[in-house]
Order: C-alpha cells, then sequence, then structure tokens
C-alpha cells in the first residue's frame, strides 16, 4: 500500500535520544504539525477538540526485530506488546493537545516526534471513542524502569 | 511511503451499511486478527493487555473530501475533525478488546472493522498513555444523530 505525507513535525527533538518515549511524558514539549496548504479547508471544525489524534511514520526506526527490550523494562518483550519504532510497518499514533489552529498549522503540546516526521493522518481524539482507563498493560503494569526519555536503541 | 500488510480482519461485517461506527458501540461484536505466521514471536507478552490498538487501512473507503457529513451529525465537517474514512491516508485506529491468542490468531471484542481489511500494525492499548476521559470532542459534544452504525456514504 503507498501513502504519502500530508506534512511534516516540527519539534524541539533532532535525535532519538532524550526525546520523550510517549507524549504523556512530554506535557511541556511544543510543537506545530505544518500540513500542506491544500488541507486548509478538511482542518475546519477540529478547533473545538483539547485533544487530536496524529498518525504518522517512524523515519529514523531501525529495521523491524520481533523481539525488544522495551525502554521501561529490563527484558525482552514481543514487539507487538511494546510501541518501540522498529515496527513491520513503521507507524506511530500519539495523543497531542491541540493548542490552536492558524491556516495549515496545528500548535501542539505533548510532542514525543522527531523534527521532520512526516504525517500520515490528524484525527480528533474523542474520549467516548478512546478513553479506556481500567484494563491491565502487561509487562508495563510491572515496569521497573521509571524512564521517560528514549536512548539510540532503536535508531538506524 | 510503501506499507504492506502484515494480517487480514476477519469480521461479521461485509458492507458499510450496518457496521459498528466505532469500536466503542460494537460491545459485542467478535471476530479475529490473522497475523502473517512469521508474526508469532512479535505477540509474545501480548496477552496480558486487556485491550489493543489496531491500525488498518479503509480498504473500501471512497477518495478523500475535505468536508463530509459525518454519521452523527447533520452539518458538514472538515474531514479531520471527523473519524470518516476517506482521508488523504485511509489509515484508521481502533481499540479492540484482546480476548486471548491462539498461535498467529487474536481473538476480540469491539470489531468496527470491514471483514478483509489489511492489518497494519497491533499495539498495547496503555491507560497511560492513551487515556484522557476528560477534553473537549468539538462538534460530538453537541451531536444530535444518536447513530450507532454506518451506512454507504463513504463507501466506494
Amino acid at each position: 500500500m503507498e501513502f504519502t505525507s500530508i506534512g511534516v513535525v516540527r519539534s524541539p527533538f533532532t535525535s532519538h535520544q532524550g526525546t520523550p518515549i510517549q507524549s504523556a511524558f512530554a506535557a511541556d514539549a511544543k510543537g506545530e504539525i505544518v500540513l500542506s496548504p491544500e488541507y486548509v479547508e478538511a482542518l475546519a471544525d477540529l478547533d473545538g477538540f483539547t485533544r487530536i489524534w496524529l498518525v504518522y511514520a517512524f523515519h529514523r526506526a531501525g529495521s523491524y526485530q520481533a523481539r525488544v527490550v522495551p525502554y521501561r523494562d529490563t527484558d525482552a518483550r514481543g514487539l507487538f506488546a511494546t510501541r518501540a519504532p522498529s515496527r513491520p510497518n513503521p507507524i506511530g499514533i500519539s495523543v497531542l493537545t491541540l493548542e490552536r489552529i492558524e491556516e495549515n498549522i496545528l500548535y501542539v503540546a505533548g510532542i514525543d516526534m522527531l523534527d521532520g516526521t512526516p504525517v500520515l493522518d490528524v484525527k480528533p481524539y474523542v474520549p467516548t471513542f478512546d478513553s479506556f482507563p481500567d484494563g491491565k498493560a502487561g509487562w508495563l503494569d510491572r515496569k521497573i524502569i521509571e524512564r521517560r526519555q528514549a536512548d539510540k536503541r532503536f535508531e538506524r
């Protein structure tokens, strides 16, 4: 399947090292989603949402590994039980706080993507559809490392 | 960017008409995610999670429209303020309840995808990363149509 970048992330982070590993750990990290100008009309009504989903390509991720040692663990885990970027299809999803929209630029907080990340999609975050506070989170419920920033283990 | 299907959805739904519009409205809809057998190792440890994210292609969606009338509204809204499938990159995300895993097959509930949907990625749902019950949901907070099933408006 062929997908096309619809824009790019402007982020303070230029290398995996030191980048927040999740937007939940990046509340103060601000940046911009710069869409191609042709998409201005499609952004109508989005400013009524507190949060958005960004769907993007992990453009700096290393190649697929079936098992990885996640940032918050010391044991190798199956790749699909992690959010590591070295996936068969290197697609990431992040919840960002939408501060404002000006023309084709979304000003956001919670950036956990690298500068230059290609954007695939923007969707509204809808608590009724997306928020499930209960439930088990496997090895992450027992995680032993309180790490909030990435290192270079998954970078190519 | 070129992405490859890593598996396929087996679902009771074969047409947009009557398919739940969100997995949150499909608690009783059961199905299977059948991954390519080469990914069995990468599924290790996933069975500890109550829910998963499925990232997939809207393979039956019509072409991109900048404004759409969503299922739960009567007014046209900017595409990026909706979860409609007719997106520039037709990529969908759904939260599914993981019932069990047998080899390369994930048995799930909450299916809101069509039978035959190509799978792009599987990720664990992590409440700390993904669950934000508060916040505004724009036009959806004022929605006037209590619709829970799709019709053919976005089908090609």
